[in-house]
């Protein structure tokens, strides 16, 4: 099988940035290639009626450890953010603002923005922020400005989360290899084991 | 450190089962024993106001899709219950009987009940089949039943519940090494990298 592997994330959830750190290395050693999809976790939760696991009574002190230590145990920075979790709406609309014109300057951004949020305690739910991150990987502010506020990329970001929540996305992130669903960054040895196998 | 680890498990969790299956030989290379100690899950999310992850409003279809591939990924026998989840006091207050006899023969009985549910589908929750189960194991079926039944018995299994809610476990399976909290049968990598460097 040669299809790309496609990941739902949101740009606020700690084990999507966890797995988007690893994803793109792991496909490329099987010869694959990753879609990336940001989408919208609250709006995914709000169709289903669910919350957060952080907002799980008695979970949060531990999810936070948990973000922490396993962030340490796959070698990644991470300081959990002061705000946590933010709108990401913003960050969204321009990483797909930003996909419509190159895919490659659109993973460096959402790279950027992850690595912003979750390593350099920047505040990527305020405008000014992502903007600043796309002009970091060679976009025009004043396009993607005027971009990211097009009723297109709203509404490609809402069908994007609607797609998700269509093909049973409950979770972020959320990886699809040739049609098997696997849900969190702790997947990741099971997701290599089926790229190496084609399943098991 | 040589303190044994703390193993927290509910006979009806398919994670705990799978955890049955490794936590004692992860242990064994690093020197360590484990006490395993059955909870009862129902009562911890009753406790804390919250529900079972499989009773999460678009998560049952997948949570059993990924019991059954994570039990194959490790390499461990399932058959995902008919009957499930199951009631399993009368299998943990058998366990904590047969533990003030003898610690080794209440670790086999319990690896009894967890194959008998998940690989050859008996259903634990009738206190005729736990009882076979722990004649199995070498206990004395009139002994066991007579002991299953002593209010000393039924007040251990409600402490060991209790005091796992005030330890801070909402989920099972929950392991403790050294005072460090791991949820999950997915954190075992964790769990076996903490025991080789003292915490990372």
């Amino acid at each position: 099988m040669t299809d790309p592997l496609l990941f739902y994330f949101d740009f606020t959830s700690p084990y999507s940035y966890l797995a988007s750190e690893k994803i793109d290395a792991t496909a490329d050693r099987f010869g694959r290639k990753v879609q990336w999809r940001p989408v919208l976790l609250g709006g995914i939760f709000k169709a289903l009626g669910t919350v957060s696991l952080v907002n799980q009574p008695g979970m949060a002190a531990y999810s936070v450890h948990d973000f922490v230590r396993s962030a340490r145990f796959l070698g990644v920075p991470y300081v959990h953010p002061a705000s946590f979790p933010v709108s990401t709406v913003a960050a969204a609309r321009v990483y797909y603002c930003l996909h419509g014109q190159d895919c490659a300057m659109a993973r460096r951004f959402a790279h950027k923005v992850f690595r912003a949020y979750f390593a350099a305690g920047r505040d990527v739910s305020a405008p000014a922020v992502v903007l600043e991150l796309a002009e970091k990987v060679g976009a025009g502010r004043t396009a993607v400005e005027a971009g990211m506020n097009e009723p297109a990329i709203k509404e490609r970001l809402r069908a994007e989360t609607e797609a998700a929540v269509a093909a049973g996305v409950f979770g972020a992130p959320w990886i699809v290899v040739d049609g098997e669903s696997f849900w969190g960054a702790d997947r990741l040895p099971q997701i290599e084991r089926w790229l190496e196998t084609g399943g098991f």
